[in-house]
């Protein structure tokens, strides 16, 4: 298994414009990391949840999970994933998982909630620029779930949050790099070291 | 200087509706890659070009030259970028170059012609799930410029056509990734090798 948690800091929990993905919060970024998260070239990979914790207006917070091998009728560009992350939000969940398609599922959880619940299937490891290369770390890793930050990375709070969960601090780049852009570079390290 | 030649087997050539990429002969596909070519968390990078060869209806070929240290105005969503593409099919030019667009400029040039120009300034690569690990070549790589297939790979004839051109054939995984993946993939690559 691997999974990915991507912070939403301003992402809408209500309905949004699919036209103006950037204008709801940039749900565009999630979008692209869920594509590069869970796509090959016309398949999807096995064994790969995503996590989105979507914090912005009007409803915060929901997270959404999305399992690779449940998955149906996603297909890789931004629109298409957008229209499942706003039927998703168009729910009022409690802090249960309701299935909203085959393999997405929406619930009620903070972020707090969510490592908690995280924490007890995979070891928790948070991307920041001065971690741990990946590159020396990779082939040490088992059932791996990623933090990552968006556009706006991670609040203080949140951080220290995921610190009390996370088993290390990882890097993929010393460049700033987009969260999709990690997430398909954490994909290619693992997929070498499994080769 | 890095380069990066995606060929868009259908991709429209004429008008198109940007809430409908994948249905404008996958224009989504060639939007991701720019997007993974180009930007950095809030910033570009310097000195990439991407050439977007688009051989869909109704008025092919079309080549679309992106330079990364003129460009303005691009964000790294699909519908933005699709944006600039759908302005610059609106042209018909000639064999010159014509900037659309601060960094953004087009042209009537086939597979071969676009080769014929890149190659006086590139080293070309044709990247191929059964080409040479790009992690044991990727020191020798200087002013490199990569050829991809979109979502239906590169025709036999073209195939041919790249190897006339090509200094070696590179693989970044024996996975079937998506163009945008390997594209992110060799970008990190190349700032490992560069840091």
């Amino acid at each position: 298994m691997r999974g990915f948690l991507i912070i939403g800091n301003e992402a809408f929990t209500g309905p949004f414009n699919l036209s103006d993905l950037p204008g709801a919060g940039r749900v565009d970024v999630l979008c692209r990391c869920v594509s590069q998260a869970l796509f090959l070239s016309h398949s999807i990979r096995k064994g790969v949840e995503v996590y989105l914790l979507l914090l912005g207006k009007p409803d915060p917070p929901k997270a959404i999970r999305i399992r690779s091998d449940e998955l149906r009728r996603m297909s890789p560009d931004e629109r298409n994933i957008a229209g499942h992350i706003r039927k998703a939000v168009s729910f009022r969940p409690s802090g249960e998982w309701l299935e909203v398609n085959s393999g997405v599922h929406v619930s009620r959880k903070n972020l707090d909630e969510l490592l908690s619940e995280l924490s007890k299937s995979y070891r928790i490891y948070y991307l920041r620029e001065d971690g741990k290369d990946i590159r020396e770390e990779v082939s040490k890793l088992r059932d791996s779930l990623f933090v990552l930050g968006d556009h706006l990375g991670v609040k203080r709070e949140d951080e220290e949050k995921i610190l009390e969960f996370a088993t290390g601090i990882l890097s993929v780049s010393r460049l700033s790099l987009m969260a999709d852009q990690c997430i398909a570079i954490l994909n290619y390290e693992l997929d070498r070291c499994d080769a």
